[in-house]
């Protein structure tokens, strides 16, 4: 039920699932009287998925703690117990970010060594695309907290874009030792020192992100959204000036015309509904967060996302990583007492 | 001396000033045995400028404090010593930022009630451009430090930019009271009580910046320069994928190649040297900042903003509403007390 133009656009998006991804099957959270009309007209899509009715519902304008207390019969609420319950492989929502992440830290918790959880995304890059977060769940960051989003992010690159040995970069506003805060210094000193097989590049800058410098990009929740945001944003007014210019002229609009196929490969590298669908990373369950805005080919995408990670046990390779980290530090921390 | 191409880029830079500004007259702080053979070419920059030769200079890999120390004779010291004593207007330079964010602030001071100066840019937006600051001096920021950079851009704003009652915005990660660090709901409940006159949007968020939401986008010097460094990353992979799309087939090409003048004209608008020079806002002292990879044009507009701000005085309005602010605030604890 959640996003600008729920139900619908997550139902369209469920037609081109159910083509893309044969064998899967759905639960469908919400108001069936909403629901069926709706999926009257779409064959593959009813074929595929069961609703499971209520009339409760999160909305964009709840507060977290509203939806935590008053939210317990709402779809997502429901749609998370589901997927906790072992009905579903993992949950997909284009609703309410910040109280689907709540809901679904209180219901799945976090996995073991993880303190929160972080929002993490596909990026376009000129070499391909990279892995980015925290992306907005976290706004203060410590060492600690950007060290675990940088093994998970690490294990995440490796799933989700099938790279073997991802580099990892810290965000920061200079590539020299001594720039930043206290925390993305301390971050990059243990990631330096670390025993895991993690290919750790060092600072990069906010013109990395695109350069496609390293495939994980970490961050706080802060400067991670801003900059996603302001690349959105980019983006945007780039397209804007470009289709003035075309407009501008009849000699530039016949000369469009002539490119045409070339500019519609060119708005697809950057066509938003690709890199939809962000990882929950961190929960000892799969959540996937659909942009609100995205359309149904997005929110397919976001599906496909989800099922990448059921898939793959994504979850069981943090865990893996997470308990090698750990024990190194443990060994270390014995040998200095030794 | 700073900058990747100086002292030639430099130089060639202020050729062009020396047409576009006419009148003014220029110090050239460095080495005389490198700035004379270059000048034998550029008759117009020779006939505005004199030499004060140094030796010495401000590398780029020179620490603050190194700069600080063992940079008293270089060419980036003499300059801002030549500004303070009244012998030059203001400074620009296109060295080592920290560096010269580092002296300016020993020799300028700040403004009276300013406690750390921030570093101002242009961005370009949709609707034309805005100011954004701070860009990259501050990496922690409490919520007074924000609050005197959403006065000094807006003083900034109005004089650079020619705009009466300029917006101001915050840059959060949502737009709801509740979102974000605690600095940057503090600074949004002072701006919304102050009784300045000034237009305070509320929150903005990263895709805001482009979309010239507000004139003025208030934020740390972490979050802002990793803004400004994404969205020039942003621009630079749009262009190299709009590059690549128009090369792909013959008719792309005869495609471009009609449409040529518009994508001239298009390029232009997002022309990092029309953007160069960013002024470091709240010292006692004209300092404007060039990107060091920026070109002669790209200098001559650092130049041309150390100008503009010199002849309207911008500090001059900076202290005039710092002490307006100042006196509401004190009125305002006197009423309590009283």
């Amino acid at each position: 039920m959640g996003g600008d133009n729920a139900p619908a656009m997550v139902l369209d998006g469920l037609e081109i699932a159910a083509t893309e991804l044969p064998g899967l099957r759905y639960l469908l959270f919400g108001d069936r009287d909403l629901l069926e009309p709706l999926l009257d007209k779409l064959p593959r899509a009813r074929s595929v998925c069961e609703i499971r009715h209520t009339k409760s519902v999160v909305t964009n304008d709840d507060t977290v703690s509203v939806a935590l207390r008053s939210g317990r019969e709402s779809s997502m609420r429901l749609a998370i117990n589901a997927a906790a319950a072992g009905e579903a492989g993992g949950v997909v929502s284009a609703g309410n970010t910040g109280a689907l992440m709540a809901m679904a830290k209180f219901v799945f918790k976090t996995l073991p060594g993880i303190d929160r959880p972080a929002i993490a995304g596909r990026f376009p890059t000129q070499q391909g695309s990279c892995v980015m977060l925290d992306l907005g769940a976290n706004v203060d960051c410590d060492e600690n907290n950007l060290l675990q989003f940088a093994i998970m992010g690490e294990v995440y690159a490796r799933y989700a874009l099938g790279i073997k040995k991802p580099t990892i970069g810290l965000l920061n506003i200079g590539v020299e030792g001594l720039k930043g805060n206290e925390a993305v210094r301390k971050a990059a000193t243990a990631l330096q020192e670390t025993d895991l097989p993690v290919r750790f590049h060092g600072f990069i800058e906010g013109d990395d992100i695109c350069a496609g410098t390293v495939d994980v990009v970490v961050t706080d929740g802060f400067s991670g959204n801003i900059a996603l945001k302001t690349a959105e944003g980019t983006v945007r007014m780039f397209a804007h000036f470009l289709r003035e210019a075309v407009h501008s002229s009849i000699p530039s609009r016949l000369g469009a015309l002539l490119a045409s196929p070339a500019l519609r490969a060119f708005r697809a590298r950057l066509d938003p509904s690709c890199y939809n669908g962000a990882m929950f990373l961190g929960l000892n369950g799969i959540c996937v967060k659909s942009h609100g805005g995205t359309d149904p080919i997005g929110f397919a995408n976001a599906i496909k996302v989800a099922h990448k990670l059921i898939t793959d046990q994504v979850n069981d390779g943090i865990k893996e990583d997470y308990a090698r980290f750990k024990a190194a530090g443990d060994k270390e921390q014995e040998d200095a007492a030794g």
